[in-house]
């Protein structure tokens, strides 16, 4: 074969994978509209229109040409092997399920997304269960057929963090649980307990506020747009990639953490660089990887002491006084540690068990160890087990969270991958830029965003996840730096 | 052929044509989100999207499974019929037109797009000119390509207004020139003027009363929204259809009647059969049918005396004294007749006579009997002639409308026949609905659209657009009810 043959067949594949890529950035436009703009009416027909864009999506991923293209393309390095790893992974995946199987799974889970809604609103866990069987089902179907042997939760997984097993997983979540426990029982035992916000905040200036924020962490407007939505997310890779926020009037820290959250997702896919645009490198490489940089803009550096300094001020100047009257105790305030139901809107240190409790059930669920049946009384008693508190209703229970309804089944253990990895780039942050608080104090994270921008954000796809934060931090990645900046955060907070 | 064969072969084409559909209504929404909520740095990455979903729609218009299934099929009456003809339409004219014509086309339009949006903001005409001549030889050849030895211009204008004809079109405009001509200069040398309207009127109140007016002609907010676009429009169809309006402080009637006639282009598809949604009769018939609509429901019912005297007493709820003292002056003041340079501005009077000018040049254009080096200069003289003013600027002349850039040709001739149908359609309305006034002077159009939903709206594409107008009226449209209500009206304002 001819080098220029060669080189023909890959450019022809990159230009078939790059329309693919602009169809599937439009698909991710549908669901921004969905979420934030869509009139209530359209359900119906957004559901037909998304079925088609979906039918196209899943015709090009597993078009025979891919194969034939991949065939006559010779080994390389560098960029064009990043880019020949990711196509060649997805058209694999993709044409070992068959094509009604994906489309079952489309359409059972878009429907079982509107049962689990219903039933969170009404607490109503016998009518959910049925579609979650249904669901667990097909997604076990799909694993068998994409695993060739390995482990169903493992194949699972892997679509959202490529390289993670259940094993490492579940191994790095045993080390971390005893410091976690012994850290909540500590705080929670604390003489000292900062007091929560309370008062009426405005949400025309919580808005204005998150606007203020995001900007502050370099989102670039030009490129992106701030709405409301109920459950706030980042959409969108390349040149329009859009966050959502929501409001509580009580609780303005909801609005603006989830803006700096959201933002760090969103600049971590704008930061890419541009010449990966439309390609399969384009994107942030994992949700671990993403996740790391949602978290470390929202935690490390958003609920810093010197960032939640800056934030005091900026509150006393837009909404007057609110009963704290000194950063150290907004401080407190900002990271008040309390058993709550909801892992949303957990803290630092709960959160992660949380999502242990979650890894530990869909893992038997998909492995057929825990029945469907017996799922909300598994939960309660780990929860009751785990935080110390009954399960008062579904909703702040089994019913919470949407993703077992939408088949996302391996995508939660990356929620805590995602805050050992800020753990590890915020250590190595710090090093490099010693003097960081100082800017941050002054309510500027450009430091510490730059520095991500130029050691993990711009290489997008081009490394394996656990490869990008090494490559960023000079060191593999462990839980270690997280339990560290938690015991030492939540210690001098309450004073242990 | 069996029954059953040709049944399948027809569930088998609506199958694959509602897949169409519904991405054409994607293709249609990214329009949307492009005019009213896409950041401005994402349009480069927007066109890619557009390229990519465009090929998806140009490859599924001309698949050769169409032209099988179409084969197969018998003929039928009714429903069926007219889902065929439109589909047997659509398949034809794409498949005459080479995929590579296409391409360019979708390219070139785009690009010149933006070359005429800068050439309007810098006054420049040399520069959009070579845009001009390419954009207008590509619609050219595509029009010889599907034209099978017909008049090009009548190509494309059939591409809007399927069975029309310039010649037909032409005959008709002569017909109405006299008498409008005449009108004007009745109107312009009456010794009663009425007054412009001055003060300022607050933006948001503006919206509100937007809002107010879309609600009153019926607009169904569980299916649409209102947002501000810089040229209004309304976009989807079936159960999402979106309006846009414009705001100007100083001319609040720039915003309401903008409502008022994207209203009624969405009522329009809002109202057809849902059995027809995605499919293709689920469309409005024709881009003058159309206009139909929005005219009459902006026009013939919004500038009504009864609805503005309702209209005044709200603007005097709403922005206090604006220096027109009663519901008579208000109504002059609404319909005021004055030359000016923006078509899109015009009042009753002077619009046919924008559209004349656009009909006669860019038929010459198109017929080669125009060069486009002479255009502007064409432009300038038509328009002194029948305007008696000299255009002061490009941006006042030949640049003022996108129309041309985006190579739609053809185009501008379906909106003088929308409101000749308007015509024909209030005069019917009037005489089955002889009381609609007494609801007009309430703020209450409803007997109105509930008579242009029952007799045309709900059709969608079943009929011919002539004969969707002829069903409605029970006769033959022409343009006498249009200009016989003009010169009532106006007779009236202006004490003729």
């Amino acid at each position: 074969m001819t080098k220029a043959f060669a080189t023909a067949a890959y450019d022809a594949l990159m230009a078939f994978q790059r329309q693919t890529e602009a169809l599937a950035q439009i698909s991710g436009r549908l669901g921004w509209d969905q979420e934030t703009m869509m009139p209530r009416g359209s359900a119906e027909q957004r559901s037909e229109e998304m079925a088609a864009i979906e039918g196209v999506l899943h015709a090009r991923r597993t078009d025979p040409k891919i194969g034939d293209w991949l065939e006559k393309i010779e080994p390389v390095d560098g960029e064009v092997a990043g880019q020949l790893r990711l196509i060649r992974r997805s058209y694999d995946r993709a044409t070992r399920v068959p094509a009604d199987l994906a489309q079952e799974i489309a359409r059972v889970t878009s429907f079982a997304q509107g049962i689990w809604a219903e039933a969170r609103a009404q607490d109503d866990v016998p009518t959910f269960l049925p579609m979650l069987e249904q669901v667990i089902g097909l997604r076990r179907q799909e694993a068998a057929a994409v695993a060739g042997g390995r482990d169903l939760y493992d194949t699972l997984i892997d679509d959202y963090e490529p390289g993670a097993s259940a094993e490492s997983l579940g191994a790095m979540f045993a080390r971390m649980r005893p410091r976690l426990v012994a850290l909540r029982e500590a705080v929670l035992g604390a003489a000292h307990q900062p007091a929560p916000i309370t008062g009426a905040f405005g949400a025309e200036a919580q808005m204005r506020m998150s606007r203020k924020l995001a900007a502050a962490f370099g989102y670039d407007w030009s490129r992106g747009r701030l709405d409301i939505a109920v459950h706030p997310f980042s959409s969108g890779s390349g040149d329009d990639v859009r966050i959502t926020t929501r409001i509580a009037e009580s609780d303005p820290f909801n609005c603006f953490y989830s803006t700096i959250h959201e933002t760090g997702h969103a600049c971590y896919e704008l930061a890419i660089d541009p010449d990966y645009r439309l390609t399969p490198l384009g994107q942030g490489v994992s949700m671990g990887v993403h996740e790391s940089q949602s978290r470390i803009y929202e935690n490390q550096l958003g609920r810093s002491r010197a960032f939640t300094g800056w934030l005091f001020g900026q509150m006393r100047e837009r909404f007057g006084e609110f009963g704290i009257t000194s950063a150290d105790e907004f401080f407190g305030t900002v990271n008040r540690v309390a058993p709550g139901y909801i892992r949303t809107e957990a803290d630092e240190v709960h959160y992660n068990l949380h999502i242990m409790m979650r890894f530990d059930l869909e893992r038997a669920l998909i492995r057929g160890d825990l029945a469907v049946a017996d799922l909300e009384g598994a939960w309660n008693d780990r929860f009751a087990a785990d935080f110390g508190v009954a399960v008062d209703r579904p909703s702040n229970g089994v019913l919470q969270d949407v993703h077992w309804s939408c088949g996302l089944f391996g995508y939660f253990p990356t929620y805590t991958l995602g805050n050992v990895y800020a753990g590890c780039l915020h250590k190595a942050l710090r090093e490099s830029v010693p003097d960081l608080d100082a800017s941050l104090a002054e309510g500027d994270p450009a430091p510490a965003t730059d520095w991500l921008r130029e050691n993990l954000q711009r290489f997008g796809g081009l490394r394996g996840p656990r490869e990008t934060i090494a490559a960023a931090c000079g060191v593999e990645p462990d839980e270690g730096p997280l339990l560290d900046y938690l015991e030492a955060k939540f210690g001098g907070i309450y004073g242990l």
